[in-house]
């Protein structure tokens, strides 16, 4: 008997038939003799529905009540599921974040998860019962009833995973798992078993969309296996773990990407310090998060200063930049918001030398210029044009075999490799 | 300065701009000087969306869940009305039922308040704010949501009101106040300024649909001085209050009616002890109401036994009572479905003989044959024939004068009286 906290998104309760098609595959679980607890999102169209109503009062409603709004989406799910589960003969208990006291700050509409009390959830599941709890909410220290911003139920699910000491918190989503790259990119594109929690963070950052990043993180913190699988098709997903010494060691996990990207470059700083802190805080100021960051060494005396941000702030970036750059006495300002980023992504990557120079030589041979690059422990980014992007991906997926099942390291050959299907 | 509370229902606050209404109408109260705490309902609709919701599921929802899922209707409400409220620079702060400490029974769907704790509001009142609370739920003593039953909005404010001790709980309808008889059936009818508790009572229970019989029961208990006005239209609306020494007599408020009755009678029972109860046990098990009760005296050892009941029970009633009454050894059971009640409500009566020969001529005179009849300390009722209904009204109204104004009881003249709209 294992204890299993499995959570539903927006598109699995999107509609009653599909709620009870959720009920059906917990009343499943259960069956088989384990213990399960329920995380739900708010069925698809009902945050924005509430969303609608508050705006159509004013374009700035107040953070706490519309908390207090948008977290009836999701208590509306899990009454109805357990409506659904009791109908089944499975004895269900629905509880709101408030209830099962999962604490946060007081940040309104992205509130973060301090302590959960999973007393009452033990007991609700020592009696025999499934526990059905409201993804995306809390509740703060004065009883305000906070949200954990969009996607936050992916997090509710791995926290509670985490607090109740669960052997496994399996987030169902319309995909099947996790692949080597977006199979729309590249239709031969694989799922992948396993992949560590480092690697699925590279690859969430990056544009993934199966997994919140912050659920990833939380779950990596606490050591809360994941598993992302399918709510509509049967099959084990993809496991998401600690990395194993015993485990065969992939290279390459994926390619990643990001279409949304746009870069900027203050040419001709002044090199002194402190630099960096006066370019990139006005940015800071005005909400605007930084991607990649890249600074050269500079000769005379100068250098180049170049980060990328979302495609949507690069207007704003670019204004705030200009005035910075002026005060600074840089020589000039310039950017580009046709680019994208391509990745590769593995912890193998940590032990193995040649990987970098086999990711140029691939986008060389294709003729792709490369406009910026940086790297991380397990991650080599590259900024290219956007037009480049479909024949990049696809040109690092076949250059390190991604393609094909996973392969001992020790046999030499290039791996198998993950990736989720990534984001435009 | 006074501390009032308002009560909204839910075709008050039906739509986006209803509440932006509502909301200027909370903040002129404010304005005013006044401290403010709204009670609201789910915008009308909303129940019953949320109801088909969980009956596309199954007929018969868990109780418990199926109140965690309605308690979202009032959530919403509070929310918007916090927003519009901030938008016009009016400081709020919404509250479910449990954060405000509603505390009920567990009787699911039809749970009783037992207390509230007020230190919260009242500490947002001191500091400035407008208090919006969602009505028609509460929270167990486990923590779990409960919901007062259809219309538990008004208990909600009243027993809000008496736990703050506040000046006045004003019920916001759509109607201006209560009337001295429904103005569709006589459209003479008068919008009473003052009415005393225990005449709303009898109004309420004879089919009144201004207030919810539970919350004038509570406002009574304790001494909560309530108004019934109207959303829609400006005006002092109907004060309910304790029956006041110097306050001009009326003898009759009003003329009431209920169209949904039915009677049943039991013929030739044996007069004996217990009889009673063994005639309506049965009816009580099945969970229908019954309303007037009468028993005559017995000539040869046995006795009839007429009760009403609503119309809709009226079959299975009647099923019922035939085997009840061959038990009993009856003679017959008789019964109709086609009558209606009409009484004569007012405080007035209690010291004054001769309203009831004077209500009886009236309806003689115009051919009226009475079927039963039933009194209490303020209230004189009688079932006449369905096709009676506005005749009968009519002439009460008139014979008690109830379209002039009040006229001190000293002057001995038939003064003004007081009915609401009254319901079929």
């Amino acid at each position: 008997m294992a204890l299993i906290v499995q959570k539903y998104g927006g598109t699995s309760v999107g509609s009653i038939e599909r709620i009870e098609h959720v009920a059906d595959k917990v009343a499943a679980t259960r069956r088989q003799g384990h213990q399960v607890v329920v995380v739900v999102s708010a069925m698809s169209g009902e945050t924005d529905r509430l969303l609608g109503l508050a705006r159509a009062i004013t374009e700035r409603p107040d953070p706490r009540e519309l908390d207090v709004l948008l977290a009836t989406g999701e208590q509306v799910t899990i009454a109805l599921l357990a409506i659904a589960l009791a109908k089944r003969g499975c004895p269900a208990r629905s509880y709101t974040g408030a209830q099962v006291h999962i604490l946060t700050d007081s940040a309104h509409n992205k509130a973060r998860i301090r302590d959960i009390d999973a007393a009452r959830v033990r007991r609700d599941l020592a009696e025999g019962r499934v526990v059905v709890v409201a993804g995306f909410q809390g509740v703060d220290e004065h009883g305000n009833i906070t949200t954990l911003g969009r996607g936050g139920s992916d997090t509710t699910a791995v926290a509670l995973a985490a607090a109740l000491g669960a052997d496994e918190c399996q987030i169902f989503t319309d995909v099947d798992g996790v692949y080597t790259t977006d199979p729309r990119v590249a239709p031969e594109a694989r799922r992948l078993d396993r992949i560590t929690f480092e690697e699925m963070l590279e690859m969430a950052s990056l544009g993934s969309k199966v997994l919140q990043i912050r659920a990833v993180e939380f779950a990596g913190k606490y050591n809360v296996p994941l598993r992302v699988l399918s709510t509509f098709e049967e099959g084990p997903g993809t496991l998401i773990t600690y990395e194993e010494p015993e485990m065969e060691q992939p290279l390459i996990s994926g390619v990643a990407f990001n279409r949304d990207e746009a870069k900027l470059t203050v040419v001709g700083v002044p090199d002194q310090p402190g630099v960096a802190w006066r370019i990139l805080g006005p940015i800071a100021e005005a909400n605007i998060e930084v991607d990649m960051i890249v600074q050269n060494v500079g000769e005379d005396g100068t250098t180049d200063f170049t980060f990328t941000v979302h495609r949507n702030d690069y207007p704003k970036a670019l204004e705030i930049l200009k005035a910075t750059a002026a005060e600074l006495g840089a020589r000039e300002v310039t950017g580009d918001d046709r680019i994208v980023k391509i990745s590769l992504v593995g912890v193998g990557m940590r032990s193995h030398a040649g990987i970098a120079s086999r990711m140029f030589e691939a986008l060389a041979k294709e003729g792709i210029n490369i406009r910026m690059i940086s790297t991380s422990e397990i991650k080599i980014s590259v900024v290219v044009d956007e037009k480049y992007l479909e024949l990049g991906v696809r040109a690092l997926h076949e250059a390190f075999e991604l393609d094909r099942g996973p392969v001992p390291a020790a046999e030499g050959a290039a791996p198998a490799a993950g990736e989720a299907p990534s984001g435009s």
